[in-house]
C-alpha cells in the first residue's frame, strides 16, 4: 500500500488490509477482509458506548468535550491534561485511580517543560486517560469496584457485549492494550461493519444507536480533543469535505465513520507502522472523495517528504493503492 | 520473519530478505537475494575503507577507537561525543565543519541534561559523527574541499569505487542518507558478498583488504563505541560465541562479518522496522550458532517481551524464520 522512496528506489514497503462497509456489507476491500485484528485505540468509540447508553454520562452531566476525550488518543497537551484532571476531580478521584499507566506527554513543549522542572509523567498524561475517565464514570454509575480494566469487571463485560453487537460477531478473544484495558479481536470486516453501524446510528432510535450518534457528533465537534494540533485524526477531520469521524489505533490501525454515506472504513498496516497507516488512510479517503489530495493539510499525511537531519528533502512516502 | 504477538493473535507481521555468503557465493538465503536495497549505516565499514587504505588514517595517527567510531552509529553518549570532539580538535576543525546535521543524543541521561540546561543538539551528537570525522580526515589527506558529502567530491568518489569493488557490481545509484552522505544501492547478495569479503580480508595482503581487516578488528575491540550500552550491535558483539562484527542500518538493515567462517550476513526487513530487524538478525545468528539463544543479552533482542505503560507484559516479539 505504501512505499518509502529514497534516491533511485523504494527502500521499504508496507502492505495492508482495508475494508469499506455500508449497512448491507462490503463496498470495497484491499487485502484480506477476514484477517483477524486488534483494533487497539480505533475501538475507543465502541468502548465509550456503554458510558453513554447506560445513562452514566448523563447522570454525571458529561459534556461533548468529555465524550470526545473518552474516544481520544490525545497527545497529553495542556488542554487535554487539564480537562481530564477536572473530570477526575468532578468524580472525587485523582491520578492514582486511573489504571492506564504513565506516559510522557506527546506535546513537545509540555514534555520539555516537565523535564526541565524535574516532574515525572502522570497517568493523566497517558493518551488514553480520557477513555479511562469514562471507564471510571461508568464504574461509579454501576456501583462497581475500582479495578475497571479487569476483563471480568462489569465495565469490560459491558464493552465486550457492545463490541460483539456492533461488529456482528463473537470476539475470539482479547489482548491487553498499552493502557491495560482488554482490546477485543475481530476481523477487518467486523471493524468496518461496526463503523458503518456508527455511521447509520442517527437513522435509528434505540439507546445504543443514540449513544453512537452522540459520540460521533462529539468527536466531530472537538477534533482537537480527539488527538492534538498537527495529529492525523485532528487534521484530517478538519480538512474533510464532508462530516467524518476519524480515529487511529496503535500498530497501524485507522477507522473512519461517514454519516452522510452511511459507510465505515477500517485499515490495518500489516507491520504496524504509523507512517504507512497515515499515508494509506489518507489515500483511501482521498480516493473516496472525502479528502482533497491537493490540500496541504492532507498532503502532509498522503505524500509527506522525508527530510534528513540537515533538513534536506531526501525522499518521500507514497501510497501505491 | 517476525510476529508481534498480543493476546490471542499475531497482530502485526514483518517480512524480510536475508543472505549468508562466503567467498564462493550464497550459502543460505531467505526472501529475494536480488532485491535492490540501500544498506544505510550498515555500509559504514565500506565507507571507512578509503580512510584507511589511502594512508589518511595513519597520516593522522588514528587509533583503533577512532576507526571503530568511523564505522559507528553511536548513541551520542558522553563517551562518543567527547571522542569525536577531540578528533575534530586534532584536525583543527569544529562542529560547524561536519555536514551530518544535528540530532538529539540518544543517551537519555545526556538528552535530558541538555534539555534541562537549555542546550540544543550539535552535529557531534549525530549518530554518524564518527563517520563524518573520518570523511573530514580523508578530505584533509586528499587536500580537497570542505563539502565532502557532495556525491562528486573525491571522498565520495573513493567510497563509490570501493563500494562497487567489495559488492562486486556497479551500483545502480544512490540515495541521500539521514546524515547527507550518498548511500549507494546494491542487492542483498551484493551486501552479503561485501561482508564475506571483509570476513576473509585477513587472508589477503592488498591494501584494501588490510584496511578491511583493521576496521573489523577495531569494531570488535570497541563494541561500545560502535553503538552504545544496551544497543543491539554492542550487546550482540559482546555476547557472541565467536569473533563477529555487527552493524545495523536504518530501515531495518543489519550485517555481520564472521572472520573465522569467512562468511558475511545481510538482512533487510521489508517495511524497515528496527524491532523486527533486531529480532530476525538475532534469530539468524542464533541459528548459525554465533549467538546462544538462551543467553539473556541475546533473548532481549531475539524474543523481547512487550510491556505496556503500567509495566505489565502483554505480548512478545517472536522470530518465525
Amino acid at each position: 500500500m505504501v512505499e518509502i522512496v529514497r534516491g533511485p528506489l523504494a527502500e521499504s514497503r508496507h502492505t495492508g488490509h482495508a475494508v469499506i462497509c455500508d449497512a448491507s456489507g462490503i463496498v470495497e476491500a484491499w487485502g484480506d477482509p477476514q484477517a483477524l485484528i486488534l483494533p487497539r485505540s480505533s475501538a475507543k468509540m465502541i468502548q465509550a458506548l456503554p458510558l453513554v447508553a447506560s445513562g452514566a454520562a448523563d447522570a454525571q452531566g458529561l459534556t461533548d468535550e468529555q465524550l470526545a476525550l473518552a474516544c481520544a488518543s490525545h497527545e497529553g497537551a495542556p488542554v487535554h491534561v487539564a480537562a481530564v484532571e477536572a473530570w477526575l476531580a468532578d468524580l472525587g478521584l485523582g491520578d492514582d485511580d486511573l489504571r492506564c499507566g504513565t506516559e510522557p506527554s506527546r506535546d513537545k513543549a509540555l514534555r520539555f517543560e516537565m523535564i526541565r522542572d524535574g516532574r515525572t509523567p502522570c497517568q493523566v498524561h497517558n493518551n488514553c486517560s480520557g477513555k479511562h475517565a469514562g471507564f471510571l464514570t461508568l464504574a461509579r454509575h454501576l456501583k462497581t469496584g475500582p479495578e475497571y480494566v479487569d476483563p471480568v469487571h462489569p465495565v469490560q463485560k459491558a464493552v465486550r457485549e457492545v463490541f460483539e453487537e456492533v461488529t456482528g460477531a463473537t470476539s475470539p478473544g482479547f489482548g491487553i492494550d498499552g493502557c491495560s484495558a482488554p482490546n477485543f479481536a475481530t476481523t477487518m470486516q467486523g471493524m468496518a461493519r461496526a463503523m458503518a453501524w456508527f455511521a447509520t446510528a442517527g437513522q435509528r432510535e434505540d439507546a445504543l444507536s443514540r449513544a453512537a450518534a452522540r459520540l460521533v457528533d462529539a468527536m466531530r465537534a472537538h477534533p482537537l480533543l480527539v488527538a492534538g494540533e498537527g495529529r492525523a485524526c485532528t487534521q484530517l477531520m478538519r480538512a474533510a469535505r464532508e462530516p467524518v469521524a476519524i480515529k487511529t489505533g496503535a500498530e497501524g490501525y485507522f477507522v473512519a465513520i461517514l454519516p452522510e454515506r452511511g459507510q465505515g472504513v477500517a485499515l490495518k498496516i500489516v507491520d504496524g507502522a504509523t507512517r504507512a497507516s497515515e499515508c494509506a488512510f489518507a489515500a483511501i479517503l482521498a480516493g473516496m472523495g472525502v479528502l482533497d489530495p491537493a490540500a496541504p493539510e492532507v498532503k502532509r499525511f498522503l505524500n509527506p517528504p522525508i527530510t534528513n537531519r540537515a533538513g534536506h528533502v531526501v525522499g518521500e512516502i507514497a501510497a501505491v493503492i
